[in-house]
């Protein structure tokens, strides 16, 4: 459509070890219009991160001060330090119509509702069976069997929210769950409320062809 | 999944000429799990029309009967005949797991909605423009200026209609629609309500574990 369109966003959680993380990658392969929203955080720059572009870093009382007047849609503090994402930049992203991600926990998506209304698409990736999320943890081969027993428990925790989501992406075989990610983005653009002025240009075509 | 999954509904509508029935078929043809619902109608019988399969043909009596106690999803009149999807069956086949097409005018799609409540997913094709939309119908060759006249004035009516759907396919060009289109079935098909029983039984394998 030749008219404004509105940016939409896609939350997206998982489980340690459900394939998230090249999901995302594919799905941002294929539609580079999709961006990250920048986090913001109290933890220092490590060598190369740039301010405003990996990370917005802030002290600890900005980011209090931030949280404390609204401007987070979601927060977590994790090690000590802070992460948020400022609402601000993701506002202005969805007016100019551009899509936004979120690769966040179960607790920031159910932050990001209620900060962001009823608009986005709350997708959860599932493993097929316990069985084959052990065998992918497992088999990274780089952490320890407490470390894997430790992100198959908290599997089953965070599995338990998943019903809180809009869209449920079985990751049994890559292939196919790519495609049903890339339909739930795909049909979420064409929500009335992404082409805001649309109807009312076409209607405007048949005032004035009279 | 292997376990249990419950059928989904598409409901299409679109004005004359906007591409729905290449759509339809199209998508029929990748998927062809997905059923269309069979009418009840008065009218009699065509030859080679079978009962049951084609449509259930009804008495005036009946249909009408039918209609007051509620049997019928969305009913209609058209040129002195009635027609209406029957309830029982559809339930039925959402039931046993299988996606029904529901190929509706924007009335049909307001009464289904309030039968089967919010379960299924409206999709709306919309042409790209008014021009476009003549060039089409009158393309067809089959239909006087009169005719096309009569369409593309009917259109305008639906259209203002189209704020009531969940999705907007823009049909300015068939394979991008129909990648739309496809997309917004294959997504829907990952609600959660379409696989009840999927969680507990992933859940259940850590009980078991254990």
């Amino acid at each position: 459509m030749p008219v404004r369109r509105l940016g939409m966003f896609l939350v997206i959680c998982a489980p340690s070890g459900a394939g998230k993380s090249t999901l995302i990658k594919k799905l941002c392969a294929e539609f580079p219009a999709i961006s990250f929203s920048v986090s913001a955080t109290t933890r220092s720059p490590r060598p190369g991160e740039r301010p405003g572009i990996d990370y917005h870093f802030l002290s600890r009382e900005e980011f209090l001060a931030w949280r404390e007047a609204g401007k987070l849609a979601e927060w977590a503090e994790v090690h000590g330090n802070f992460y948020g994402t400022p609402l601000t930049p993701v506002r202005q992203a969805l007016a100019d119509g551009r899509d936004i991600l979120f690769d966040v926990d179960v607790q920031g998506a159910a932050l990001l509702r209620q900060s962001l209304g009823q608009e986005g698409a709350y997708v959860y990736i599932l493993p097929p069976s316990r069985a084959e999320l052990y065998r992918r943890l497992s088999g990274r081969g780089t952490d320890s069997p407490e470390v894997v027993a430790k992100r198959l428990a908290a599997a089953q925790a965070e599995l338990v929210q998943a019903p809180l989501f809009d869209y449920w992406v079985e990751n049994a075989e890559l292939d196919t769950a790519y495609d049903d990610l890339r339909a739930v983005y795909m049909a979420e653009r064409r929500r009335p409320r992404c082409h805001p002025d649309f109807l009312r240009e076409l209607l405007a075509q048949w005032e004035a062809a009279v």
